[in-house]
């Protein structure tokens, strides 16, 4: 055994544990507090594994699910940014592609490669576990803001076109998905939560 | 599609978002605070993705980092036992038996009965998926124990035949793990993290 590969690996797995302090701006379920990326991850996986069958295409369960656990690792180093948070989302690329290159690289080689490829899909919707798990990264705070009450998108003013548009990705992993999605958006857009700015 | 059946599915999803209320007595790597079950499932799945190449054995990693991800659902009903915690141990079975039945009966019957495989394989080592999904949640504290410098170990006391005999386990799932694993007892035991009651 390369006990230099095991080592490298441990150091991987050691940064790692940082996500547990990247602090999203999701509530948990019961609203009690805001959820971490590592807690978001973990349910991601779950959900990847247990809605599979609704998947427009047929994927690697393994593979899409890794790519679930580590998608957003790179906020380690670039912080998180809220998905309607528009100053922000313009240097987001750029500082995530940064963070990526020094976390990944702790791996060896082979391994470092392997998920920059899942992280890079991830962002770029490029294979079948990537709109899966895209799709999941939509919908698992959706879940949770919809079992809130809403306390997140009220919080943050958030309108209907910044959701709707949002979701509409969640239909390139699952038509189902994000159907059953749109009907929540517009649930809560319809008592309040979510404000309406269709014409 | 069965609406009855997706409903399902998000019922449990949503029930499982209470794991990340449920806190174990391992800290994170920099001993800020305690972790909580979400966090440590998420970091087992992703070291069973990555560390596959050393199990003992073949597995299907999907099915090994869904074992993870679910293992302790249970103590959403049954509650953490520390691993240390003799009086609790002894009723632990009992209790997650009970609660395994009930949230693992929230899904549809087909993966009521598949999540609930994989729980009872776990907690009997009885595939080479729990065989390795076992090595790494004990690999996952040790690990962090050792990085926050013992400091769970010595709050709680602990001795090295305890820590030794849980980590004996993890040579089932991979020999070069627990090999690795009992070279971090020995380290933590020589520098007074653990109880050296060797005799």
């Amino acid at each position: 055994m390369d006990s230099g590969r095991f080592e490298k690996q441990l150091n991987f797995i050691l940064e790692a544990d940082k996500e547990k302090s990247i602090f999203r701006q999701t509530h948990l379920s019961d609203g009690s507090r805001r959820e971490n990326d590592a807690e978001h991850a973990w349910h991601m996986a779950m959900m990847i594994y247990l809605l599979r069958e609704y998947s427009n295409e047929e994927f690697d369960p393994a593979k899409a699910m890794m790519t679930a656990l580590i998608h957003d690792i790179v906020e380690i180093d670039a912080g998180d940014t809220y998905a309607y948070d528009e100053e922000n989302l313009k240097t987001q690329k750029e500082r995530e592609a940064k963070a990526a290159e020094r976390i990944f690289g702790l791996l060896p080689e082979d391994q470092a490669r392997e998920l920059r490829q899942l992280f890079d899909d991830f962002e770029n919707f490029a294979t079948p576990e990537a709109r899966f798990a895209r799709a999941m990264d939509n919908f698992q705070p959706l879940l949770l803001n919809d079992a809130n009450n809403g306390g997140d998108w009220r919080a943050h003013k958030v309108r209907r076109s910044q959701v709707a548009g949002r979701q509409s990705a969640t239909a390139l992993g699952s038509e189902f998905i994000g159907r059953y999605s749109m009907g929540l958006v517009d649930k809560n857009a319809g008592i309040g939560n979510i404000i309406d700015d269709r014409e």
